[in-house]
């Protein structure tokens, strides 16, 4: 007889919350998006998904709200991309699944890489007012990740729908931990094997 | 201090585990998808979220492996399409990120309405190999959803990606779901109220 799941549970890497607490809240973006590509870095060296992070913080104080990892082959769901579960951890601290409420303080979204076409569609969604990211779709795609059809002009189409968009902040070094989980045979974890 | 929750549950609703076994297999996709259109429309009535369903099957069998409803405002993510959650609950069950793997059927993902930008972006990535879909871009728009930036031809992208796309199976019954989610003045939760 089928039988379905009353609950979904994702469980978070271990060393997440510690790492977490070791930020300092900052106006300034340049070290906002260091501890995000930090953290991406310690996603690979624990091997707890791919070279990816990305952190939900209010925009004007820098408090951070939630730092997400990818999870994909850790938890064996291929939507646990990093976005994804900083958006989700964001959301459910703040209580609602909108994150530009009106009583609410701005929030920006942090990625390590470029968003790939689920998460750049999960990002208006989601009510944040910025998206600022590190690494270039071009670096994900030279270690083999598929960043998959998004729209030509990605970038004006979040400035579009009043999406403050900056990218490559701390390019070098989010590549360089791409490059790092490459060089350490980290799973490329495209569509379909079989 | 800063708290990071250690995991993230996603309830599903109590309905949904006695409404699938209800399915019975069958090879006929108009079958499968008034099973599905029938949970967005339990969806609705329950309240326990948006008027959208979708469903994972096995394509030759038909067995179902898991179904998924829209959970945005029920458990106050906004990542919760049904899609996401049907996807997400079928890995959970298989073991694994790929439901196109090697010693694996062939799987088909049923959607009540055509995927949102997010959704669209998630297909590729989760193995399936054939996506089927009811209601249109147009009839979620008319109910004022709003679907995302779409590449303009998303069924190509789809099918170039090696996943064979049908649409329009059901669209009627599943329009008729979305009509009966705006009359009863379901809440339209596109991004960013404030």
């Amino acid at each position: 007889m089928f039988k379905q799941a009353h609950r979904l549970e994702i469980i978070l890497p271990d060393w997440l919350g510690a790492f977490a607490q070791g930020y300092a809240s900052t106006a300034d973006l340049t070290k906002r998006m260091e501890f995000v590509i930090a953290a991406a870095r310690m996603n690979v060296v624990e091997k707890s998904g791919g070279p990816f992070a990305a952190a939900i913080f209010e925009s004007d104080s820098g408090n951070l709200v939630a730092l997400g990892v990818n999870l994909v082959t850790g938890q064996g769901l291929s939507i646990l991309h990093a976005e994804i579960v900083a958006i989700a951890l964001a959301q459910r601290k703040l209580g609602g699944y909108d994150l530009g409420g009106r009583a609410m303080p701005s929030h920006d979204l942090f990625a390590s890489t470029e968003p790939c076409a689920m998460c750049l569609g999960a990002i208006p969604w989601s009510g944040v007012r910025r998206l600022v990211t590190a690494a270039c779709d071009e670096d994900a795609r030279a270690i083999g990740f598929d960043e998959g059809d998004k729209p030509d002009d990605w970038v004006a189409s979040l400035v579009g729908r009043g999406i403050e968009t900056i990218t490559s902040v701390g390019r070098r070094q989010a590549a360089e931990v791409l490059r790092f989980y490459a060089d350490g045979l980290g799973v490329i974890y495209n569509a379909r094997e079989g």
